[in-house]
């Protein structure tokens, strides 16, 4: 196990109804003017809206509305928001939606208290060192950003999709009502089980020794996942499904199941070329590229693939022929993600092989490798890719 | 899955010589004026205190020290300590040693800014509202309190042993080196681990329905110890079994396990009998009294019992008889104990079956009764510490 530091100080708050108290909260964590961020119009048609904007009249704070986030969010929308935030005085921004919402917001967040252009936290050219506090309503369960010190945006200028990360990003308060996830279409719940299930894989596969723990901790996400997802694809109203499901996607990204670990995070660089060029779900890339990198990179370590193989997936081991297990295990995977319907590879996503030059050109690979588990280069990279159009 | 709020603001910092960083961390939380607390004379000899010192020098923060906690801290320590944080105005406690330290500090701190009398906290007369904040060092893996928002105290009138809970009395940081365990002596090495692995049975055995999530974590620390434990007690050195222990701790009882899910702290409470009375280690007496509990409830949930024993002890489970499982599963847990020296009944503990009547005057019961997952009244307690004798 790696020296770490572990800080996840949001509250979370859980369970039915629980957006009527988003009011109270924003003033316990000392909001007094907020924006309220959003996506598309199911937040406004279910009423969830209306209902948090009651809970701040309740407790006499005012706001100002930005909606519109998409799936991938952009930074034209980061950079509205950082001017209505500037110009209104914000002083909380409280995301009620997805991943993409509550990344954008964290976005928001960090610009409105900088000088600079706010991609330069997603540049690597400069560290968050302040933002405004974020609040969040989440509606789905997948990225897990609710919990985690992370967000993801796409800048427009050349469809780039890159990552900030930093403990002061993390929400000081997120409200998690199952109840919300349960009008979800089925292929987007099945979307956001493969984010949760590729944040624990992204950390699973390491080669830190001695992390007992954690591994433990990975596969309790796994297990689970396995447990309850099809019990919503076959009732969507499965609250307590549904329930399960969305604590163990902050579980999953909180960073308790990474504590004291390399990490490698390869597979969801190869899925943001997906959909940066695509525009398709993050989940439905994920769903493409995880199976085909672990068959990839399974002779790395043999032992680790049969582990989970094993204590996830249920498989016998056969202890003279490991990589027997190991590959059944990646198999009992894809067979999952095929059985939520799920696409397994590129053209179930309607991407195209003659299109992995320009995945490749447009690839952040850190000096020449990519990810930590196995040090990819190009050439590892386009491999992966060709796995994934043929299986 | 009950609705719940969870709430872990600590900031963990893990790993070997971390304590050299404590004065880093205190400044950074805000602490100017502290008090050192600590226990006896090992974190002397150990020259920890002075690396701690030294790390407070470097800052220049200035320091008062309170030294003695007990095993079973006293009410006694903590009178002390809060007129000390008062005359020399403390305004940050740093607490250096285990569990005992850690609660005794947790109480100086809420007392301190207190009028009335800290044991109104733990006596269910007042609610904390505010404390002065709380860091720790951690120098054993048993107790959980450095992630925690629990503190037990013995008030020396009458040796009642009570237990105050507020998420404002977690602790701002806790620094997690798993070397400074390495000197403990087997016995209280082990007396930690039934400590870690009861904080999770006692969530474990619930009446919650639907807990899929966290039934997988309960059963992730509970693997982890049954796998790291016999090599620590193999190799006291073996830093990374040590580790996975520690850190498997915090977890056990910050509460991550059991968000959302009824509790059951009955074995807590009657074994918190046999320390007051016989000043016994508090793992020690849980190594005694939790399996007795267990064996006397089991037929209240077969299925739970048999679940924990096929999924955490690995026994093949019988369909046509689970109680036969649920019963194995059980013997796997005493002879798990059993093989890291811990006691199995009364008399290895030097507990006296004729000061059964004593124990249950002075066991605190609600109303009348202890517990959820079954609610003991005074005769099931009795019948309980007499399996506890007998086994």
């Amino acid at each position: 196990m790696n020296n770490f530091t572990f800080y996840s100080p949001t509250k979370f708050v859980f369970g039915q109804g629980e957006e009527k108290n988003a009011g109270s909260y924003v003033k316990q964590f000392g909001g007094s003017r907020v924006l309220i961020h959003y996506g598309g119009g199911s937040a406004v048609r279910s009423g969830l809206l209306d209902r948090v904007k009651a809970s701040l009249d309740k407790e006499d704070i005012s706001y100002v509305e930005l909606g519109g986030v998409k799936p991938n969010p952009r930074s034209g929308l980061v950079y509205e928001g950082i001017e209505l935030c500037k110009k209104e005085k914000v002083d909380f921004i409280l995301a009620v939606g997805g991943g993409s919402v509550i990344d954008s917001a964290k976005a928001i967040g960090i610009g409105t208290l900088y000088d600079g252009d706010f991609w330069d936290f997603y540049s690597d050219k400069a560290v968050v060192e302040r933002t405004l506090p974020i609040g969040t309503v989440l509606t789905i369960a997948a990225a897990g950003s609710e919990g985690s010190d992370g967000s993801v945006i796409t800048l427009e200028e050349g469809m780039l999709k890159r990552a900030c990360g930093s403990d002061l990003i993390r929400p000081k308060f997120s409200i998690l009502n199952p109840e919300l996830t349960e009008t979800l279409p089925d292929y987007q719940t099945a979307c956001g089980a493969v984010d949760i299930m590729a944040h624990v894989f992204e950390r699973y596969f390491t080669n830190t020794k001695d992390v007992e723990i954690t591994d433990r901790l990975c596969e309790a996400v796994l297990l689970t996942m396995i447990s309850e997802v099809p019990k919503v694809m076959e009732n969507p109203k499965d609250y307590q499904a549904r329930a399960n499901i969305m604590w163990a996607g902050m579980i999953a990204h909180n960073d308790i199941c990474g504590a004291g670990r390399e990490q490698d995070w390869a597979s969801h660089s190869l899925e943001h070329e997906l959909s940066a060029l695509y525009d398709c779900a993050h989940g439905a890339g994920l769903a493409v590229i995880c199976p085909a990198w672990q068959e990839y990179v399974m002779e790395h370590n043999v032992a680790r693939f049969a582990q989970i193989a094993v204590r996830v997936w249920g498989c016998q081991m056969d202890f003279a022929h490991p990589e027997i297990t190991a590959k059944a295990g990646i198999a009992a995977l894809r067979a999952f993600w095929k059985s939520i319907g799920m696409p397994g590879n590129f053209a179930d996503l309607n991407a195209r092989e003659e299109d992995i030059e320009k995945l490749l050109d447009t690839l952040e690979i850190d000096g020449t490798t990519l990810g930590n588990f196995v040090k990819l280069n190009r050439e590892d990279c386009e491999a992966i890719y060709r796995i994934a159009c043929r299986a």
